[in-house]
Formats: C-alpha cells, structure tokens, sequence
C-alpha cells in the first residue's frame, strides 16, 4: 500500500502554509530584478580573509577539535565572549547563561519549543518578523498584536491582549525588522514595568543592535529589567531577570556560519540546552571555532564600524531616490538604523497588487501583508518593507525609480 | 514580579528528563578516564588538511557564497551528489529528494516534527539509539519495542505493536547503535513487506552503512521498497516508496561540521524545508560547500577504505581483549562493523551499578538501560554498550583490562 503522506502530517504541519512567503520569493529572484526582497548582509563586506585565515590556523592548531563533537551548550571561549560583552552593560552574566544557536532562528525555535504548548499565547508587535511569526505558529501559539507607532510597540495595548496562557512578549526593539522602529527609552521602561508587574517574559530578539546610524543607543531590556532588581542580579549569573536576549553574529560577521546565541537565566538556559540536544546536538564547533578566532582580539568594533558607514550610506541612498522617484501620498520614516525602510501606500493601494507590476518593473519588495500575526485584525496590506543593506547605492537607485514607475501606473489606473 | 520559570515551560518541556544520560556522561569525562561511553570517531582520522585546502578554495573563489544565507534545502551541488550516490542503488532519486539537515539528529527532529503529534506511536528497536528516543519523547510520542535478536529487528513483533496511530518505524538497519546488529536479508524483505501491507512508513537511519568489515553489503531498505513498486520507481524521483532514508557525513568525514541529509519523496521533503525553515533556516552553507569540496573529486571511497581498516582493527583489539580479560558469564556478539559492541552480563547485575566500580577502576561505558524505550516492558538491565570506534587498540586493551577488574569485584562481591 503506498502511502498519501500528506494524509500522515501532524496537525502542526497540516496547518502551516507557507506558500504565500515562498511566491513572493519565487517573484523576486528572476533575473534582472533589483530585489529589495530579502534582508541579506551586503556580501562585499564579509571578512573572507580573515574567516580564511582562521580556518588555515583554526585546523593546523585545533584540526581534531574543530571536526569532532562537541557540547550542546556551545564553544566556551565563545559564550565567556558574549557573556563579557553583555557585562559591559553592567549585567552580571557569564557563560552559563550563554547558549549558542545556529543562527537566531533556531533561539526563536527552541525558545518557542521549551514555553509554548498549543493554543497558548505571544504577544507580538504589528508588524514583526514573519520568520519568528511562522515558527510560533508551527507550535501552534495564538500569536496577538500590538500596534507599533515612531516610538515602536505601543506598550499600553500591552495589558489589552495578555491572559493567563500568556508565554511570552517578541520584540525587536532596534531598528525592528520589518517597520525600522525603535522603542524608546520611556516605552521600555513602560514595557519593563509591565512584565515586572504581570511576571511577563519578554524575548528581546535584537539582531541590529550594532548598527545604528544616528542618536544614542538605547539600554538593553535585559539591562533595565536587571536594574530593577533589589541589590542588582544576583551573583548566580542573571538570578532573577524576566528578561531573554537573544543575538547574532549574521548580521556583525556572516550569516553563513550560522552563529546566534540567547542570554538568559540559568533555570530558561537548562531547559533550552536539553531542546537543542535533542534538535541537532550542537551548533557546529569548527564554525565556532572560526568566529572566535576572528573576534578574539577585537576585530568586531573596527568591523561594525565600517559596516555602519556602508548600511548608512545604503539607507540615504534610498531615502535619497525615494524622495526624489515615488510619488505624492507614499508615506515612510527615517529609521535610526538597521536594514529595512517601511512604506506606507495610499489606503486603497494592495501593495500585493503592487509588487505584481514592480516585477514587471524589474524591481521587488515584500508586502506588508506577511508581517501581520492572524489576530483577528486586519493587516495594513497598503504597506510594503524595502531592505536597503544588499544592494549598493546606484543600484538601490535604479530600483526606487523602478519602483516609482510601477507606483506611477497603479496610481494612474 | 520574578518569574518562576519552571512554571511557564510547555508540557513537552515539563516531561523531557536528560538528567541520567548526563549523570553518565559526567562520570565519563573524568581524567584519567579510559571511556568507552560515547560513539566519537577517531579524531586522527579526520580529513584535516583536506578541509584547510578546501576552505582555502572555497573561501577564495566563492567567499561572498559560502558566508552568506543560503536555501532551506541545502547546497544544490552536494544534493546532487548524494542523490547520484543513492541511485547507484537503482534507486531514480534526484535532488529533488534530498534535504540537507544539521547533522543527523537534526533529521530525527525534523521528521518528528512533520509527523508526530502527541499521544501518537513510534515503533523502535529494543534497544535503539537513545537521542532518537529522546527527540520522539520530546514530541510526546509513545514509542513501542520490538526486541532484536542475532538477525536484527524482529519483524515478526511489529505488527503487535503497530496501532492506528503508528506514525513511523524507526530502526538502524546496519551495525545499529547501540545493539550493533544488522537486519538480515530476509528481515528486511520482511519489514518492507509489513510495510507495504499496512501502508507504513519507515524511517531508515543508516549512519555507519559505509562500515561494514565483514559479509557483503545487503540492500538499503529503501532499495528494497523501491524495487516491489510495479515499474520502479517514478519519473518524479521517489514517488511512492514507504521509505524515509537518513544519511551523514558525521562518521564518514567529520561530525564537528554537523552534516545530515533525508532522502524521501517530495510529499516528505516538502513540509520538512517548512519546517527546517522554521527550526533554523538553513544548514551552515559554508560547511556544506566545504564537504562538497572535499568530496567532489572522489575522495570518500579511499577516505572510507582506510577508516574501515583503523575501525575493524579496533573492532578486534576489543574483542580479542575481552576475551583476555572479561569473566565466565559475560557474553556479547561480534558485529560486522558499526562503532559498537554490545555485552550482556549475567541477568542479576546491574550495568549501572557495574558502572560505578568500573570507573573507579578508571573506565567508563554506557548501561544499557538508557537505550530502551518506556514501553512498559522491563529494559534489560544486565546490558551495556562499549564504542570502540574512538580508543586505539593500546587503550582499548588496557580499558578492557580494568573493566574486567571492575567486573570481577562486582562477581566476587
């Protein structure tokens, strides 16, 4: 008997769908397209010498290590790295309270596999990161909306759309993917005090956080929720936070390697350890290797630094040609930061109608549509996310007259 | 309000205890200890220079590449040359049919995930490998035995143990781990037709194929399933086997890289791109261009010769040891290749106890209780398993030495 395996998936799988996301994809990566699509580093700027370098020196000196198995917690040179940076915020952590990932999406996974059971829910923002949105759903949480304004989440619908099957608050407080936002000092201060007040765990996801163009960074949730404590943490690395970090080095060195971690209390850490164990083992150990190797002595500042300049210079290009191309009644803020531009259309205009004719254009974008949870609302489909980071300048510029071409017609007709 | 945390795990979290297996894994990894408790392959043998010269070109030629983010199903190059290699069997599998996983265990995870849902059945060898009993429990599978004897699984078992709800069968076919039995021929043509009457799935983890030392290869089960459809297989690779094969580069070339793959039909490799999507975007593209790199030219079938020379020879080493130094009493099978041997101690004495005098004598193994599902039958306590593949035959000897010492006391005593 030959079998119908679709009649064979588990109700996780029957129920995510993720053709939509793939079209769209499928859309933009015709050739000739200027894509706007994805949210890649820009490839020019990855350290291929120093990665190549590692790895001659990485093999000669540690071959035997780098190729065998390896612990689930991570390589701990590694993790006392990260841990000594989030020190630096004044946060006593150390490398118990590191695990590392590969990449981030896997944190999003295993901390959604260690804390939600089905029908539970997460507290996102509108919009947010479709990838964290898809693997929330694959546990089949219940993901409720909050509106996101120039000051990012609006914490005061916080207490709106929590309940008692509550697991956690996602958010993206840098130069958010997808809306460019960032929360400000007071709303997370806001945000602190509300899960303080309701025991509320918040997962910061913050794969931006280095690449800020203007103003002042903002402290960490991690670091303000540690404030907080009486005495400060506790000796017992980050005792009492309600706080889980979680960041990357995709964006700061390559994403290839595929090299996330999270920053939590040690009683989120051991369960988390025991799911990625039973996901894949551990993160590959001649990738970690190699990233340290790299890092060790203090690449990572000069690096971000000249990182920085290029995204900057990315954004006002497009800022730049979208002030210049797209036309009357197309709407967008000045993020401080990050990789993305979020538009907004006239109400009337489906920016899934758009993008069918900005292909035809030759340029392509995602519409705003993929980055609402299904909450009941509806989502602003007059909307579309632009990613500035890949692309460089003049052709970032041909793209955005495209894209005021393709604007142009639909407004027309 | 600090948040209790142990209170918001979901209850897959709440039921997964690792607490014993790491125990054990703590006892083993004191100095001084001889271990042959885990199932690492030897360091010197890995293909260091191969990949330093590998990541060289790689990073030379296709840096920007092997850094960047790559697709969910893995490097189209390698796809392709796995899938050539499984149609040496005769098997029309394209590339199409092959996912690239993060390392093995992330296969088992990922093929739970796209068929389990909690409550339901999977049918396992008694004893089996431990982290596929810990991954299926992790998705509240009920996991059911089939003993095994000389000839492998028991076939003539399954169907008292196949229900409804019976998701997969999940078995080692050769030189299993922890067992290291192998599935006879007629076994196997007796599994494939079980299958195939009760439209059954199975799931086919073959990590140690390439090892074999002794007896001729017999054929995958895949191979066999393939072969009973009325005019082989499709045009559109796999389209209707039963079988769901998971493959690794972890044994043959280096586990540090964390390199798995799934050969099945697309209605199976659909849904687990979703959900390797979801679980970590994508396998490091560089370590998958590296392994392509040192592959590619037909380095693997000498690579695998002499690695089947230096594991036979330790193969032997331990067992002409055993029967040097182990008592009357104690009684094993001598396995046609793998990584393992496994030993049965007279019925009234516990391995794990055996297991504390054995350290204290200064070496360490894994009882054999852990690799038997909770299936409410009695796991056999007076088991255990020793890897061989990892020691070198001067350390196998004097481990085997104190292990007799260990054992002697415990008869004695």
């Amino acid at each position: 008997m030959a079998i119908k395996w679709s009649d064979r998936y588990s109700s996780r799988t029957s129920q995510v769908d993720a053709s939509a996301i793939r079209e769209i994809f499928k859309l933009t990566q015709v050739p000739g397209i200027i894509s706007f699509a994805g949210g890649l580093p820009a490839s020019e700027m990855f350290p291929v010498r120093e990665v190549q370098e590692a790895a001659t020196r990485v093999l000669k000196d540690m071959g035997s290590q780098a190729l065998q198995y390896s612990t689930t917690e991570g390589h701990l040179p590694l993790r006392a790295f990260i841990a000594d940076r989030i020190s630096r915020h004044g946060i006593k952590a150390d490398e118990n309270n590191i695990l590392i990932t590969s990449g981030s999406q896997q944190a999003i996974d295993l901390i959604s596999r260690v804390f939600i059971d089905p029908g539970e829910r997460v507290v996102v923002e509108r919009p947010t990161f479709s990838a964290a949105l898809q693997t929330f759903s694959s546990y089949q949480a219940v993901c409720m909306g909050v509106d996101t304004d120039e000051d990012g989440a609006v914490i005061s619908q916080l207490e709106e759309v929590i309940d008692g099957s509550t697991k956690f608050v996602y958010i993206q407080p840098n130069f958010q993917n997808p809306g460019g936002t960032t929360l400000t000092l007071e709303r997370r201060r806001e945000l602190v005090a509300t899960s303080e007040r309701h025991g509320l765990p918040i997962v910061e996801d913050d794969p931006y956080y280095e690449f800020r163009f203007s103003g002042e960074d903002l402290p960490l949730l991690l670091e303000l929720d540690a404030q907080q404590r009486p005495g400060g943490c506790h000796g017992d690395g980050l005792g009492e936070v309600n706080i889980i970090r979680m960041g990357t080095f995709s964006k700061t060195l390559a994403p290839g390697l595929r090299l996330g971690w999270i920053v939590a209390p040690r009683d989120v850490i051991g369960p988390l350890v025991v799911a990625k164990q039973a996901a894949d083992l551990h993160t590959s150990i001649l990738n970690q290797m190699l990233a340290y190797e790299v890092i060790k002595d203090g690449f990572l500042g000069p690096h971000v630094q000249r990182l920085r300049v290029v995204y900057r210079e990315r954004r006002d290009a497009m800022l730049l040609a979208m002030g210049h191309h797209l036309p009357e009644g197309v709407h967008w803020a000045v993020p401080e930061g990050g990789f993305f531009l979020w538009v907004r259309l006239p109400e009337w205009l489906d920016a899934a109608v758009l993008l069918q004719e900005a292909v035809k254009q030759g340029v392509a974008f995602v519409p705003g549509v993929t980055f609402f949870p299904e909450d009941g609302r509806q989502p602003q489909s007059n909307t579309m996310r632009l990613n500035f980071s890949f692309c460089t300048p003049s052709v970032i510029e041909e793209g955005i007259l495209r894209l005021g071409r393709a604007l142009s017609r639909q407004l027309e007709g």
